[in-house]
């Protein structure tokens, strides 16, 4: 069966002030009514053989992803006791999820992008799930890069294969880390290059044969935390095995040394809702390139504006143009355009200061 | 005796968002711990032949001024039913004050400005009693001007006149409207030119002499005002009165035919604060241009902006310069430094559309 794993333990400060350290980008409402995790949670509802959903994350976050989606049983929040990466939490899921039922497939997601229009996502879901069945396979989406992104993170495609559905099917020859401008130009014009969407779909088989073989320490730990799980002492073994655990994404343990790897070619809308600026794509523009976001606003000579405030506040703009402003209820942001990814900077400052870490 | 009389009828949307309808410029604070008026008020206080102290305003502010100045009595505020421009109101004034002290010398000054040190306004103040003793005599502040601001206007200053005290003493030529730059600069540069205070010293007989000669009709109707004071007579009669006056600023109806108005060089610092990025001068700039009043600022590479919001709120700027924030209870202004005169179109642009008058 396909289960869906939400990896939620993310931390991140690029959508301050609406993010605090209690809660990241995937527990806010970026992009329409519900959180980018309930969304997320929502795309993998109703794939046509599904089977359990599992949230990974932690112990900061747990209760407030709860909270978000009352609907899943208290087990399936997974909290893993300290950050070791990505490696880790889905080597946890996977060995969960196939005590369970030991065909798992897993479809493995980010709690914090936006993805559209969910029942797409779900046809590919289903058929990655068929690639995923040849054991070895690491299945993963690429999307056409529409603009040479520097912060995405791409995949090169190599031989076509033959496709067991509607999306475009390739060999995957390579990840490449996010590209300087005129690399990431040259990904763009050259075609052979997909966005990295983060998501994987592959056997829980096929993940612990991978860690069994490149990280057989981790492998083993993994192995006496599932024999504790549902016993008293699961909570003193996940702990112990953890603190021992090596850090390492999933990339640099799994993916840089998988033999078959198959990119599907997207057709669903993805955004990874980076920073602010994201939001106009999200929401699209007027007639000026303003956006708004909840609040109200009123603009005099305003052009290329993003602005996100709580639902009844006005916010007024006269004169300028390539701003974001972001209204929360104890604290504002005005920001170039241009320099949204710097908020991160901005908040280390607060951090540093003792009268502005209530801020953050 | 020297009386006190604060214009503070004045309505205006410049300090929008903190101004709204019912709490104009001078019922704000702008510039220190006191708001404009009471900050006029205090001024005001403490010349040593110190007479009463009246404030003119209008039905809509009178509460608020009350409240913001309960040590006045109750019938110091006067309240006019309807607005007639400043020769009307001071008419009123002089009427009334005169009633009881026939030698009454007004200093009339608007609500709204910022003069400082008070010490060295009041030594002004007696200063330009003295003058004002002789009869048919109008004396004014002129401000020494700084720069070529085209949103004052200026008064040209004639021959000199032996000094009473320490302030330089002269004849006002010409009351000059506001000019353009080029002419502010000739201004400037001429030497002859000071910026127009809008702070008038005279006596009772004096402004209402002038009414006689130059509006009979006007001096008639505050007589028959004056009459009704104190009677059970007096709301019915002063709406009457109203209905009929001409509505005409002081400038026209006096300043401009009056044959003897002496000019004081004020050595007081003062500013007419018409408009957000006056605050820059009211309370200074970091050292990279920046003012904030009352809310906390943080900035990352932002300079020579100018911020406003409540105790406690944080007002971060990241990657911007030269732009006026202000944040209020429900509405937040982001706003072009050299654009702030447009706020008011701003405001008629929110008057005009029905879910948006609440913000005004």
């Amino acid at each position: 069966m396909l289960h869906g794993v939400i990896l939620a333990g993310g931390s991140g400060t690029r959508f301050w002030p609406l993010s605090r350290s209690d809660r990241p980008k995937q527990l806010l409402k970026l992009a329409g009514s519900r959180t980018l995790l309930q969304q997320s949670h929502d795309r993998l509802v109703g794939t046509s053989d599904e089977g359990s959903l599992l949230v990974v994350t932690n112990d900061t976050l747990a209760a407030g992803i709860r909270d978000q989606l009352p609907e899943l049983p208290h087990e399936a929040v997974v909290v893993e006791p300290m950050l070791k990466d990505t490696a880790v939490a889905i080597g946890l899921a996977a060995v969960l999820l196939q005590q369970r039922d030991p065909e798992a497939v897993l479809a493995v997601t980010p709690s914090d992008h936006l993805i559209r229009p969910a029942a797409r996502f779900r046809d590919g879901l289903r058929e990655a799930a068929q690639w995923a069945q040849t054991p070895g396979t690491i299945v993963t989406f690429g999307i056409p890069a529409r603009s040479p992104k520097t912060g995405y993170g791409y995949i090169r495609r190599g031989e076509a294969l033959t496709s067991k559905g509607r999306l475009g099917s390739y060999k995957a020859e390579a990840f490449e880390e996010k590209p300087d401008l005129e690399t990431a130009q040259g990904y763009v014009q050259g075609g052979a290059h997909y966005w990295n969407s983060g998501i994987f779909v592959w056997s829980a088989r096929t993940v612990l044969e991978g860690l069994a073989k490149h990280l057989p320490a981790t492998h083993a730990a993994l192995q006496r935390i599932a024999e504790a799980w549902g016993t008293p002492q699961r909570d003193a073994v996940l702990r112990a095995e953890y603190e021992q655990l090596e850090r390492i994404s999933i990339d640099y343990a799994l993916l840089e040394k998988a033999e078959r790897i198959v990119v599907l070619e997207a057709d669903f809308e993805w955004s990874d809702v980076g920073a602010w600026s994201a939001l106009a794509e999200v929401y699209g523009q007027d007639e000026h390139g303003n956006t708004v976001h909840d609040a109200t606003l009123e603009t005099l000579d305003a052009r290329n504006c993003i602005v996100h405030g709580p639902p009844g506040r006005l916010v007024a703009l006269l004169g300028v143009e390539d701003l974001i402003v972001v209204e929360t209820r104890d604290a504002t942001l005005v920001c170039s355009r241009d320099r949204a990814e710097e908020v991160k900077a901005l908040v280390k400052q607060l951090e540093q200061q003792a009268a502005l870490q209530a801020y953050t």
